[in-house]
């Protein structure tokens, strides 16, 4: 392993100057502002967690997790998401907290990742929890929520998908009785969105004509309401029919929040994590082919934490929100260079103080007369050049 | 080693819970926008840093670094401080920008800690560096800005210590010549402010009376400016003259700014920070043993990341901020809560959108008109409660 050279950083990590930063700070703060105002009460937790609590918990692959050892030999993992790590704080700290319990957040994490990928290793997520109401109503509320953060955020052109993993479960179930590893093949391709692929997987199981063309169907099953309609009439299966009743309720909610527009229904999708047990949703923006918000319901994860309860919630992908809304241009404040001397000091530092307290930006410089130049003042990027130099008496006042 | 139980989180970690991180994150903003009125523009850098290049230019002791091994096997560091992070960016993304430089910062730092401390692990911090300018007026803009974001963040009763690192040098040098480890014995006791210990060490080294009584009159030099005056006459080392030269420099820069109340000079001070070349300084607030906030300048640590320059700056403690601040009462906004069932949901939810985009903060919440209960909503800590319940017409008016 050659060492690094002094100025490189780890792979797959990110320096943020002023100008992004200004910008990942302001979709930070809106999208939490927007979390605020639907009721829903921030929390942090540490970077570190235990590797045998919330490092299983979570849905990150084994190899992809952080670890680390602490002084007492025990294993750590840099957080993977915050789902896990709120599902402990509501059956820790919170125990006693009635449900429903509504937790916002804004947290970086980390994912182990293999270079040549040229993912990001530490992202930024801003998200929400709604832990302890089974209901349509809150599933629709997350999705609603989550349309209006991404709005909030400044993003404007997007498309919210959701789907159920009960409805998918339960017609390979149906179709594919008995060969778990036929029914993973094919989830695997849909998470993938290889529909080639899954068409390909699909002949070489050598189906009976009626099961490949009902599996095929579900390519097929992307759209409006109508979807549900569709999707009713093509499994017998239980939890297939008792998951499309539920993504209908849903629906129905979201057509009250006036928000349909931003949303259809994609039974195709499963969701990227292993603990979502219900209704999942993915947000794409126009011109960005990773998702900019996902989520679901997960139903079980609670009770790995000793407290069970229903829960349901999204993550923005606050990063590549940042990516997406990185060439528009931030308004930049203005800024006011005060040039002084020893004799101008006093006077400078005091009308410095003034002007800050009126909210205008002053950078301070002492130097001597000769080099003092609104010109170049203003071509380092000052609005305003404002000299002190000699001794003052109301000079401080004719700047003004 | 047992496994850890299922709520557990690691040793020396927190979680905050709502009140605490409104308070946290409004100490943060307060502070970010004064650093931000003073010309800072704040960054971002990675959690992880290698072990090589950060890793060994901060000054935190290596058994103090959290390590970890990335996929190639190269060792990494969760980063202990953010000044040699901003070292290396200025040195590499920013190497073409003219100096001087005013950064800010709000970051979780790490320190691996043995678990009797009691001591954090994972911490926040909220600072500025000042590259590229080594006068006197920069070091004392950084203190005054101390003060400000210190006073910005809601902290009422300190006192900022000032000292110099080279005073002390210069005087060991010329009392105590060749002899490194009785220097460094000395400096120990005045770092842990173990000023009994101080005296005990100077009686074992026996030396010549007028040189112990020197010695011990250091401890004496704090002070406000006539401190200056005195450790001026106590000796003749260059080193230890341009030292006190450059603090009463930095002193009248302080009186300019208005902020003498605020400052002692403390000639017995070291900086807790290896780097440290010139002026250092901590802040002390009322009823607290720690330090609020802590700087210093710092001129060669640049030079290790290939863009030599002088640099100064503080980090506020601001987890300690948000301890000394715990008790005091966060203004809580006011919630509103609306109950609706299916025939009242439409105008629930757009009353919801229209409450909301005035500044209120409203939950929803399906049930039935049987559990509509003002009382139990104000039990639950809602200022409000409105009720949508059967078809609706003019209901939605009568509420505003």
């Amino acid at each position: 392993m050659s060492k690094p050279k002094v100025f490189e950083k780890p792979i797959g990590v990110k320096d943020y100057l002023p100008l992004a930063v200004a910008k990942l700070r302001r979709i930070e703060r809106q999208a939490l502002d927007c979390m605020s105002q639907w009721g829903y009460e921030q929390i942090i937790t540490p970077t570190m967690e235990f590797y045998d609590t919330v490092g299983v918990a979570s849905a990150t692959s084994d190899q992809k997790l952080f670890k680390l050892l602490n002084n007492r030999g025990t294993t750590l993992v840099l957080r993977s998401d915050m789902t896990a790590p709120i599902a402990r704080v509501v059956s820790s700290l919170l125990k006693e907290t009635a449900f429903p319990l509504r937790l916002s957040y804004h947290a970086n994490v980390f994912r182990a990742i293999e270079e040549e990928a040229g993912r990001d290793a530490e992202f930024y997520q801003t998200g929400v929890e709604l832990v302890g109401d089974p209901s349509a109503e809150a599933d629709a509320e997350v999705v609603a929520l989550a349309i209006a953060s991404l709005k909030a955020a400044g993003v404007e052109r997007f498309k919210i998908a959701i789907g159920h993993v009960g409805f998918l479960n339960g017609l390979f179930e149906e179709t594919l009785p008995n060969r778990p590893e036929a029914q993973e093949a094919l989830k695997a391709c849909l998470l993938g969105r290889d529909y080639v692929g899954y068409r390909e997987k699909l002949r070489e199981l050598k189906l009976a004509e009626p099961v490949q063309r009902e599996l095929e169907g579900i390519l097929r099953l992307r759209g409006g309401q109508e979807i549900c309609d569709q999707a009713m009439e093509m499994s017998v299966d239980a939890t297939a029919k008792s998951s499309i009743k539920h993504l209908c309720e849903i629906w129905d909610v979201l057509k009250a929040y006036g928000v349909c527009d931003n949303v259809l229904i994609d039974l195709t999708m499963i969701g990227d994590f292993s603990y979502y047990t219900g209704m999942t949703f993915e947000g794409y923006a126009a011109d960005l082919g990773f998702p900019v918000v996902s989520g679901g319901r997960y139903d079980n994860l609670l009770t790995q934490f000793g407290r069970p309860a229903p829960a349901t919630g999204f993550a923005l992908k606050t990063t590549r929100i940042l990516e997406l809304l990185g060439s528009e241009e931030e308004p930049q404040p203005e800024r006011v260079l005060i040039g002084y001397d020893a004799l101008g000091r006093e006077a400078a530092l005091e009308q410095a103080q003034q002007l800050r307290a009126e909210g205008v930006i002053v950078v301070t410089v002492r130097m001597e007369a000769a080099e003092a130049n609104a010109n170049s003042a203003k071509q380092s990027g000052y609005a305003k050049f404002i000299p002190f130099f000699g001794a003052q008496e109301s000079k401080g006042e004719q700047t003004k």
